[in-house]
């Protein structure tokens, strides 16, 4: 097999399985509609837009009815974007929109060596409000608590709000700047930051709960879009507190990674104990120009943090038992498991192919 | 969009995704547990075996990791093959494994023009009893009712049974034999079958309702592994009939179209009002030499036939509801839109929005 690709055997494909369907049931009832867009588009579709971070990891193939390069997609996000932009772009605003499928990818990474990564997500689109960002981020955590996640933690970033107050600053090329503060190299900023420094340290430091994050960076001296990246933060966190004051909120403004499209509020949802995260995500800007914002939720990370479901009831029906018998058996709930021919012994087989009842005389036989 | 590749949009993504599950569950009751082979894999291994029939039909990328050439998977059925004959080789037979996933071909078919194809299916590996053959007839049958097909009909055949009527008389070279047999040409049957014309004759008209047919079948002098697959047919339909005396059976048995690889009783689900199949399948051999069966369904045919499901209650909950009104909607069944900023008109923004109804005062109105 391939390096990262990998089968799922039971009972670890049921569950993963198990898991979709109830994290999409929890985006199905915020009212979010399924979209299933292909594995492969056309290379020039499938990377524009958000699409274009992900140019580096998607493979490529030949359309041999086309004769055109068409990408196997690496990510969903930019699909359900095109796919608002121009299928439904009709459609009433803002439209809520939900999917579930494969990723694949070029290479792995250092904490996801995984080349094919099931992904589950939301997008919200056509909407500018905190409120939206807001239902997102709450949406995200009660899908993650509907399938058995504990002691969620959502770790809140503004990646454009350093951007903005080197912008402001009328810092030319801030890109090392940037990369420095997202690493929160205080060395690195202070060599280049002139006057700038003390603000971009006390930047730094406006890390962690996000009740004190969210003061220390009220306490700085922040003007124009910089001010107003700030506000929309603390919208959204008082909008989630409110929702729900049991959720774990952090805040790291300066965290960049992973954001490459983001224009605003987003976020990582994870839990301490977890390598990986669950998901991200967060505002940016689709294809069409329309404001939207969305997440994605990891299988793999979800997988490695659940606990398998317990093993089902299965039965052993012996040979010859009468179709009807078995039929209703099901029907009851249990998983049945039917002899092909005549057994020696019966309880034997049962346990032989993992079964812990036998079905005699028209009885469930518990099996020792 | 490439030729035959699409996009799933609202209701029908979400009808697909609720077919697969509600099928996945009637596969689970009847002990078959899921399994997920990933997407791509070494062409060596993909096309190995029952794969080698889709060879032609498969993409292929090169992994720039290990400088070796990857397919694209047309088909899951030969990676369960796989998957059995190493991964679980160790695991109790009969072994009961089933899948869902998509699979994408190079060229679309005439009755398929879609190069991507959601399936699902079963496979039932290490068992050679004609109750095997029955049983994933009788499990496709239930799933298929499960979901809600109506005036389901079973058309069994018997790929092999010609060739073995030819074999066992020496014909040297039977492909175009085969072949007129399977259209069922008279004419070039009587040109080159000779002394066998008569036999031959009489199996093509060997086709119809599965009581007649196999009465047909009974009366032709057949020996050898000619009469042993006849047997097989014979108690297959027996037992289908006693378990399921409801379904609409039918026999033709020199139907060979798509059972490249199959080496006994094979069959197709289908309906009369209904273009295309529902799926097919049948007993082979897989890649380790284990006598199998299963089959596979075709999730496009399944959205065609089937009539989407009706609106949810979505109901309108209006900017400014305490989260906790709206949880608990949801806890009770409905799906929720929220308001994401104040509307000058609540319900006329819930109408806009699609909803049949209006959380107003603390009850759902509903909307005229």
């Amino acid at each position: 097999m391939p390096a990262g690709l990998s089968d799922g055997l039971p009972p670890e494909a049921g569950f993963e399985a198990a898991i979709v369907e109830r994290l999409m049931a929890a985006f199905g009832a915020w009212g979010y509609e399924r979209v299933k867009p292909p594995l492969i588009e056309f290379e020039d579709s499938l990377l524009s837009g958000p699409g274009e971070a992900m140019a580096a990891d998607t493979f490529r193939l030949m359309d041999p009815i086309s004769q055109r390069m068409m990408g196997l997609r690496a990510d969903i996000t930019p699909q359900v974007g095109r796919i608002a932009a121009s299928r439904l772009t009709n459609a009433p605003r803002p439209i809520r929109l939900s999917y579930a499928g494969q990723v694949l990818r070029v290479k792995g990474e250092q904490m996801r060596p995984e080349r094919q990564i099931g992904q589950a997500g939301v997008e919200l689109i056509g909407t500018t409000s905190a409120a939206a960002d807001a239902e997102v981020i709450l949406l995200g955590a009660e899908a993650l608590n509907a399938v058995g996640v504990q002691q969620l933690v959502v770790d809140l970033n503004v990646p454009t709000l350093a951007p903005a107050i080197l912008r402001d600053a009328g810092i030319a090329d801030p890109k090392a700047l940037i990369a420095a503060l997202d690493r929160k190299d205080m060395t690195a900023v202070r060599q280049s930051a002139g006057s700038l420094t003390p603000l971009l340290e006390a930047l730094i430091h406006a890390v962690g709960p996000a009740d004190t994050a969210i003061e220390a960076l009220n306490a700085l001296k922040l003007d124009g879009d910089a001010a107003i990246q700030r506000e929309r933060l603390r919208a959204v966190v008082a909008l989630i507190r409110a929702a729900r004051p049991d959720l774990t909120l952090t805040v790291d403004p300066t965290d960049h990674r992973g954001f490459e499209y983001h224009t605003g509020v987003t976020f990582s949802l994870l839990a301490p104990s977890v390598r990986g995260d669950f998901g991200r995500g967060g505002r940016y800007v689709n294809q069409a120009g329309e404001p939207a914002t969305g997440f994605t939720l990891y299988l793999d990370t979800l997988q490695r943090a659940l606990p398998a479901s317990a093993a089902p009831n299965r039965i052993f029906v012996p040979h010859g038992t009468p179709p009807a018998e078995a039929q209703r058996l099901r029907g009851e709930g249990w998983v049945t498991i039917q002899g092909l021919e005549a057994a020696k012994d019966d309880a034997a087989e049962a346990r032989r192919l993992g079964c812990t009842r036998l079905w005699r005389n028209g009885q469930p036989v518990e099996l020792k």
